[in-house]
């Protein structure tokens, strides 16, 4: 069984059943009636008026948000370990005209305002060193942690008082907000984020993601970026039909529930293997190669995360009954 | 009944059905079993060795192509009315980091090898002008036109012998292969075309386009492009599956066949209101603001084309039956 | 003697002086009291507080304009002849991070109010087509021509009008004032120009162009942009004092006044070969293949422009006594 | 007397003189005489067939380098206080068309050829991942040491290994190199530098830097780049005058040692103040603020540099004269 990331699990039905409906004739781009629903739909959820625009993938999602907050010129702070940083192959350099990630340390991929402020400080106010525009987190973060709503407000105050824009890269919100219980107006808007990337694929959606704005005018420019980066499908309505579906009586959230459930269920079988607090649907253990050998000769399969440790991922469509086996076999170790 | 674009048409049941025949898991982005099989199938088809890439939409698969024959500082020959020029909200630009498109005139948006030679040695050879490094034709054209095989090898003999790569848009490749009753290969590698997007959407696809390198060498990193541009899906199998569904059986054929007929009728109808001899799927005629309201007026949805004239595009899914009530009311204007 | 480009001619003695003047240790950079003091003396001639930044090239003054005043995915309304478009390598697109150069027609490489208004008119508001957020000008012209503080005045009421910045190329906007006898500031601000690029080079300085901010606000990033673009010199004390010897006592006037009195000199001898009257420092004559080459044996250095034609340019170092000469072989052919 | 930078001291005497004596009209551009003795001369200076360009900046200089080496999707590996990160405010970004740079850590500023080795290995060789196509080293390093050629020669056998270009900021490459001992060809292409910024305006030069290519390949396009950036002066034989007034009897080199010897007096006085020993013509040293205060009291200026700690660069118009008192003054504190 795979436990590589919930990237490349399967399609939730319902997903695959709204696009069947949405395939009549409908006007091209954006400009059909399941497009023109998102707003309301995301306006509802978020408890708030906010501007929606699909996309087929987060790092599109993430760098069109960070070219709407962020010159040329600029910077955006973000963790060493963000998937921004690591796994989007210079993605924001690209949308943003060149800007610099300004890169920061903390436990688990997470920044403190704390770091913020500090990596703020340490530049000079002057034109011979990129200055910040933006803040960039990840929730749940790179290693399975999530910031509560107070953790993203005190970011944001320091995001205020520096005059920098808060995104938030929510490839796993889904899992953050079912750890957590709170709203998502609660962990996104209300603590201060700007924009949002709000994941749906590896939450059982195929290829729509969606970005928010909060910040509604810095929504305007994002429509002609999407074009001009070749994201705006002609039938865009099939990526709408499959975010109204994941919406549709929280779909989303209850996928995630299953997810992390089945995190865990592994996580109470690592015991003092964990490196980190399993807060979403992300597992990290010490693991032996010998180990490790171990368990995919048992048919599971995952990520070496360097040298003697290891990352599973749980997903949407993994049932107990499906990860207990694998639980099994960590315990037994 | 929606006579706009083949952009906004509805999607292939065949093509729904590899969507839902794709839903197991397997390995992320496109190291899946699907995406695995492209470059054979296309290389298959092409009767030659091809690099093949799934990408979302056919800005994408054209500015990656750009992007991979042009430097930032260099240009691209095309018509003034390019799609690449006229419609992709800058999309070239942003991809190739500012290369700059050189537009030439020409009848029924197309080039001649005359216009391309001429364009060429209008530019000085030093450091002040913007050198070209390639040239980008429509095929077929924006105006429904189709370049012949000896058409496309004559503007590839000026580009060989001026060092430009040649690129095709083939957004209505199938319809301009189902006019001419070629093989894919005549018109494209054998008359000398570099790299090619070979479009779907428009022809039964929902949101998967092939970009097709015949030029090898050059697809090397457009890989890297694709993922730093977002458009590299992580459950690309998804796409793969809906190209592969489109390339059985020689649907994209079939289905273009389809939609050049319905455009045949209504050129029959239309007689000399015909701005030009409709050889796809499009129709360009005059049409007064009178006329226009009453075919609208009859539920015949287009758009306008300029003062007095219209454009009128058939689809795959616009059977003769579907297509001959638009030509009566046509003729009997 | 050489009528290729006043680009070319020597640097005038007070400049020298300058830099010899300037050679005492100061703060690096613009931190220096001699660049301290550009502002003031650019506000004092245009009789409005200004904001002026230092660089060494017309092509840098220009696209830090463009740059202010255009998002990567907007566009530049220009004429198809000017110099950004014809002989900056596409700087503008590398400086902007690839905005659009949307070309004009239009006499002697002037536009029209009315000619702008028609390009911004036939540009769909969707995100499809790139939307213009700037007009340049390049006064006097590319073919010698001066736009009338009226004719900028129209211009800028059409740029108002569509939310449009107005940026004025003044690489012989000396030589334009000289003509036209009216202040720096009728024929700037006061006429609606945003930002200005002040040509000094080809008017007897060495290295050191202005670039001017009457919007002020629009200036901010400038300071970033160009140091980032390696523009930022660390001993500008010596481009300071460059500009700072061609304002006192209008040398900068004095200069174009003697080039485009040169001008005249030929302007007359040359009669109907004239194809554009002479407004400032450049003729542009009808001129056969053998009629060139007799001037050429006699001495004198010009560009032949097209077939039948030439273009002579007239510098500041170039004196009645100097120019007679070729006047008079104009004359005799 | 000011010890802030070399970057602000004043400008030899024989560059003023050679820009006066090139105050004769030529061809515009890089077409006149003395533009076209720089590739002979460079040659003859590094004992072999090298290309040479002028541009006004380091930073320039600095970011053509990298552009002719590293595509917009790829990555130059360099220290985290290499000028090129810390104080071009993202120049290399802006060149690039967005490439990253890789900080490594490092003593005082210096590369290793392990560091860089185990950077390569960090990085996954997949498309999620941006992958180096350059190193970049500053020789003398920005606290003030010196490569050796084995040193050099050692970071360039990784760099081969890994089939990666590598750059040499050689803002204080003069000082280094009369350090050393060695000849420019040993410190640069003999031991593996393929492309090279050569300073002079931190050395006695006003306005005008080299930058060399060893590979002379690599320098096709940056003529293209140099005028699309804006850098290619239309009176460059003034920056050419400065550079062959620089060369002519190794007057580089001999202010070099002025500067470098002036170090040696303020580092011997220093003592175990130092933080770095002294192989150049910056001093780092311990310093309260008390003692600061003391200093700038006396009438020497300098940066601090962190908390407790100074900066002094020494210039080659710092006579040991001129040093002495500052000696005195630091070892009597």
């Amino acid at each position: 069984m795979r436990f590589f990331s919930d990237n490349a699990a399967s399609v939730h039905p319902k997903v695959l059943e709204a696009l069947a409906a949405a395939n009549g004739p409908d006007t091209a781009y954006d400009g059909d009636a399941l497009s023109g629903r998102l707003n309301a739909a995301f306006s509802d959820l978020f408890e708030t008026e906010v501007e929606a625009l699909w996309v087929a993938t987060g790092t599109a999602a993430n760098s069109l948000a960070l070219a709407a907050m962020c010159q040329p010129h600029q910077g955006v702070i973000c963790h060493r370990e963000a998937h921004i940083e690591q796994d989007e192959a210079g993605a924001p350099g690209f949308f943003t005209g060149g800007a610099k990630l300004m890169l920061l340390d903390g436990e688990g991929a997470k920044l403190s305002p704390e770091s913020v402020e500090a990596c703020c400080r340490a530049i000079r106010d002057d034109v011979h060193q990129v200055q910040p525009a933006a803040v960039s987190i990840t929730n749940a973060s790179e290693y399975g942690l999530v910031y509560r709503p107070d953790e993203v407000a005190g970011l944001a105050e320091v995001c205020k008082a520096r005059g920098l824009s808060l995104h938030m890269d929510g490839a796993r919100f889904a899992n953050a907000v079912a750890t957590l219980g709170c709203s998502p107006a609660e962990l996104t808007w209300k603590a201060g984020v700007d924009a949002f990337s709000f994941g749906f694929v590896k939450n059982g959606g195929m290829s729509a993601e969606a970005l928010i704005f909060f910040d509604r005018e810095m929504a305007g420019d994002t429509h002609y970026r999407r074009k001009r980066a070749g994201h705006l499908q002609s039938k865009g309505r099939f990526l709408a039909a499959q975010i109204l579906a994941m919406l549709e009586d929280d779909l989303w959230l209850e996928n995630a529930g299953v997810a992390n459930a089945g995190a865990q269920i592994i996580a109470e079988a690592a015991g003092d293997r964990l490196l980190y607090p399993v807060e979403a649907n992300e597992i990290f253990i010490r693991l032996s190669a010998d180990e490790a050998e171990k368990l995919r000769g048992a048919g599971f399969d995952f990520y070496d995360w360097g040298e003697g440790q290891a990352r599973l991922v749980t997903s949407w469509n993994q049932s107990a009954e499906n990860i207990r086996p694998l639980a099994e076999a960590i315990a037994s170790l």
